[in-house]
């Protein structure tokens, strides 16, 4: 009797078991060498305020909107990249994977046409393609999108929303330039497309050559959600990030707030707006970046080393992955069970990508884990695998 | 330009103000005696355990499933309900509210039939209504649904799921016997219905006349999703529930966790998860208990003395909450404003309901909050309210 199959929505059939997750299981295997998750390094975060979140009116329920602290000194955070939004336009997160969930509630329904950049992050495609949204892709060159293609995708395909990652992007490591920044946001507000702009990365920015100007600050017509993360800086197992939003989005976002969890845990919200109010910050920034800064160094002399021969690259400027390119035409998706089999693991590009069969000649490295000593290993023995001749059966 | 609105979609347009939104928030205005809310004591609760927050290793990202300790001592916590369950089914939440939001994504498109209790859980009717669901209802006695109401909505509706509130309900207080605990399991088996049981008032059991085993525990062939919360007994502040799931729902429950917010904060996780396992336990629910109880005598003394004549109503055995029937025709609404303006604040009946008017007889009494003194003075105001003549224009 037990052999009916329970009645599940149709969204939850487009909830495919996602690649990125058995890899990164293979990956924790005892003795593997991985380049393939993406975790920041905990050793460069400051230490967790414990005494800031002793006061018990911290444990009674709480408001949907957040904290008045945290909103206010995000709000101000938010400022420092040039970008001036009120307090009463933030919206504190469990994370800022939670915003993604709100903005597909708040856009999406089956079939509604949307664009992302090629390749992107995968978990905001999950979600995107949770509810049902018809999912197209723009090309991203390591300084941005490519416009004219950009254009035309947006005249062809009449997306409601956009989904952009302008700081050194989770794959990619591209980073807008401020004269891209400046097209692309007149182009979306020609087209009156809503921005889903994304920046878990900003803080981890170790050579800044240019401004990096939000594009929702940017904008004059279109609306926006703006989201942004603790969980590169600061304690990402406490979940705490936020969103701020065009205003009349605002209301939409704190209901669908309510009806998601109540609000946002409120002791971390506390820890949070102590640091960003407190004299610690900048020197716990510098410290971060530093630390970051020479495991990007180490990651970049290996790879010359390893791989230099095999793949063209950009160094990246911030953020935590290399994304390489194979100059042979190979399937790097075909080389991970090879290479897990020799103890390293690696993330193939393909995963970034909503489409079948796109990005098979590129992989991201994660650098900020793996010690140098392993970086050398692991990298020797990837490079072996990735150059091995496969079975063509 | 800017005239222009957003392209949203459709499932935003069904997401409503919440009429209790508006009324709590008119009820925290200073002088005003509140029944209308539904905090649980503060001041019954024990202290946060910062001691048991200290490990930098909870400060990284987790996994989605939830803590192994946290999933081992909510296994076991749901076994003491005599619901045997094993930690793989256990998933930890940013509160139970978010288990609807997991709930309604699994089950429910536009138009999937659903039922639920009447009155119900409004922020429950909050997250089925954003989905889409086609909403019935079962009448609720306060010893468990109409049966035979229930057999025909059944064979009628032919619904997917149903969602109950077996222990306590919010706003009711209903508590199912054991007779229709079995008597409901065995009719939702029949009709193959997926149950989302939510207990969030299991612990505060004040005098418990009878076991509460529960309904997913005497299902047989029907799919299950078990909701529980720690925010009546420790911490609402932090957010953290779990659900229990029947194992072929799993795989979808922990994706959706991953695609909304990657997993649930990890510190409060630990501190719950001591909680469980300390032998303070017992102790703390016994103090928590005591409070309540003597809070909803004295309101149940006060109610006596202000509503004998007016109202009806069952002394709640558990919960946070009096549900009053006024025994003339009278839209306890209308009311609301003038007792507002009398600085004292109730919760009508209907906002607890799908439907457009019914229970308008009804009201919601939280006794959790109020003094003695208040409680007096503010259920003397109210009575007057109600017994004034209105205005039929």
């Amino acid at each position: 009797m037990d052999t009916d199959q329970p009645r599940l929505s149709t969204r939850v059939s487009r909830l495919k078991s996602s690649l990125v997750r058995d890899i990164l299981a293979a990956a924790t295997q005892p003795g593997v060498i991985s380049f393939a998750g993406g975790l920041p390094a905990a050793d460069l975060m400051p230490a967790f305020p414990l005494e800031t979140i002793a006061s018990p009116a911290l444990y009674q329920y709480g408001c949907s909107e957040g904290e008045p602290a945290f909103r206010k000194a995000v709000a101000n955070w938010i400022g420092e990249t040039g970008f001036d939004v009120s307090p009463s336009q933030v919206l504190a997160l469990a994370g800022s994977q939670q915003g993604l969930d709100f903005a597909a509630k708040l856009l999406i329904d089956s079939g509604t046409p949307m664009l992302t950049e090629a390749p992107t992050y995968v978990a905001a495609l999950q979600v995107f393609e949770l509810f049902g949204a018809d999912i197209q892709t723009v090309e991203l060159t390591p300084h941005g999108p490519d416009l004219a293609h950009l254009e035309t995708m947006l005249e062809k395909h009449r997306p409601s929303c956009i989904y952009l990652v302008p700081c050194f992007q989770n794959p990619s490591g591209a980073c807008y330039t401020p004269e891209m920044r400046t097209a692309v946001a007149e182009l979306l507000d020609r087209y009156r497309v809503t921005v889903i702009e994304d920046e878990p990365y900003r803080s981890v920015a170790l050579d800044v050559a240019h401004p990096m100007l939000p594009i929702c600050a940017q904008l004059r017509h279109s609306d926006w959600i703006y989201l942004g993360s603790f969980s590169k800086i600061l304690w990402p197992g406490c979940r705490i990030g936020y969103l701020a939003a065009s205003p009349r989005l605002m209301p939409h976002l704190v209901r669908l707030k309510q009806a998601a969890d109540l609000h946002t845990q409120r002791p971390a919200q506390a820890a949070v707006a102590h640091w960003l109010n407190s004299g610690q910050k900048e020197a716990d920034l510098q410290n971060l970046r530093d630390g970051y800064r020479i495991r990007r160094d180490a990651m970049q002399a290996a790879l010359t080393r390893h791989f230099g021969e095999l793949a063209e690259w950009e160094m990246p400027r911030g953020g935590l992955f290399f994304w390489l390119r194979l100059r042979e035409h190979r399937a790097t998706c075909a080389d991970l069970d090879r290479a897990l089999a020799q103890n390293v693991a690696f993330m193939p590009g393909e995963a970034f990508y909503p489409g079948q069969r796109q990005g098979q000649q590129t992989l991201r490295l994660n650098y900020s884990c793996a010690t140098p000593q392993d970086m050398e290993i692991g990298l020797a023995r990837l490079a072996a695998c990735l150059t091995e001749e496969t079975c063509t059966a």
